[in-house]
C-alpha cells in the first residue's frame, strides 16, 4: 500500500549463507524506511498445510509426534511440508493420509497462517476436513514416528490451557475450529 | 514419560553449522526409536514474549510492522525476544513500552507457545497486560519502525477471518484472550 512506504525495507542484495537439507538461510542487505541499510536473516521455506480432521461424532485427529528442536513430545494436528509444485489440497489429503490413516469427504480452505514471521518465510494453510473414513494403516516416511489421538473441542481447550497443547499451528487451527464450530465462520 | 520411547529421538552430535548475527542453526545426529540415525536441522533461540495490551475500554494494542522475510506489512500483537538471562515479565514491560508507548498496572503469565516445533525450539511465553496507562513515545531500536492500532475483540476476530491478521503468535495469543473475556480463563 502506498501509505506503508514509512514502513517498506527494500531489498538492496540477497544471498544464500546456509543451505542444508532442511534448511535454507538467506542474508539480505535491506534499505530501511529512514534510507539507512541493514541486514535481514531468514529461512527460506515452501510452505505446509496443517489440517483439523473432524470425526464424525465431533472430535478431531491429532498426532503425537517427538519434536527434535524442542526435545520434547509434541500433540499437534497433522500438518506437512507442501512439495514444489503441488496443490495445497493435495498436500493436506496426502499427509492426512500418511500420517493417520484417515481420508475425508470434505475439504474447505479456512485460510492461512505465518508461524515465524520475523525469521521465516514460512505460511501455513489451513483446511477443515471432514466426512472422514478410515482408509487403512498410517504410511510414514522412514523416520517419522507418530501416534494418534483424538479430542473433543472441549478436551483441546482444556488441553491449551493446561499447557498439554502449545505448538502455535495447532492452536491457530483451534482459533479457526472453534470460529466455525460455535460462529458459523 | 516412560511410554514415549517409542517416540523419542537421542542426540548422538551435535554441532554449529550457521552462527549468523540473528540466526543460530545447528545440525545434531540422532537416534530413532527404531534404532537408525538421522539429522536434525534446527534453529537455536532465546525464546520471545507475546503480550495482549488491554486498554480500560476493552481494545487492544496491535503493532503493524513490515517483516522482511514475508515482504509485507503484518498486523501482529507487541512481542520481542528475551534478552540473554532476562526475566520473561521484565521482557514483557521492556518491549510493551518500547513498541507501544504503554505501562501496564497488572501483568498475568497465561501461557507459552511454541510457533515453529519443526525447526526452532523458539518458545513464547504470553501475558495479559492490563490497567494501562500511556506513559510517553515509543523508544524503537534504531532500525524498528512500528504503528500502533487498536481493535476490540470482535475487530481482531474480524481481522484473522479476513486474513489481515495471519500471524501465529498474534492469533494463540487471541485464542487465550478471548477465553480470559468469555470464559473466565
Amino acid at each position: 500500500m502506498a501509505e506503508d512506504l514509512h514502513l517498506v525495507e527494500t531489498e538492496l542484495d540477497s544471498r544464500s549463507v546456509f543451505d542444508g537439507a532442511l534448511l535454507k538461510v538467506r542474508k539480505d542487505t535491506v534499505r530501511l524506511p529512514n534510507g539507512e541499510s541493514s541486514t535481514r536473516e531468514y529461512i527460506r521455506h515452501l510452505g505446509a498445510v496443517v489440517i483439523i480432521p473432524l470425526l464424525p461424532d465431533g472430535r478431531m485427529v491429532f498426532e503425537r509426534q517427538f519434536r527434535y528442536p524442542l526435545r520434547r513430545v509434541i500433540l499437534e494436528l497433522p500438518a506437512g511440508k507442501i512439495d514444489p509444485g503441488e496443490d495445497i489440497l493435495v498436500t493436506g489429503q496426502r499427509e492426512l493420509r500418511e500420517e493417520t490413516g484417515y481420508e475425508a469427504d470434505h475439504w474447505r480452505h479456512l485460510g492461512v497462517t505465518h508461524p515465524c514471521v520475523g525469521y521465516s518465510d514460512e505460511r501455513i494453510e489451513i483446511f477443515l476436513a471432514s466426512g472422514l473414513r478410515f482408509a487403512g494403516e498410517q504410511a510414514l516416511d522412514h523416520n517419522e514416528f507418530i501416534e494418534i489421538v483424538q479430542l473433543t473441542h472441549d478436551e483441546a481447550a482444556a488441553a491449551v490451557r493446561e499447557g498439554a497443547i502449545t505448538d502455535g499451528k495447532t492452536v491457530t487451527a483451534l482459533y479457526w475450529a472453534e470460529k466455525v464450530a460455535r460462529e458459523g465462520w
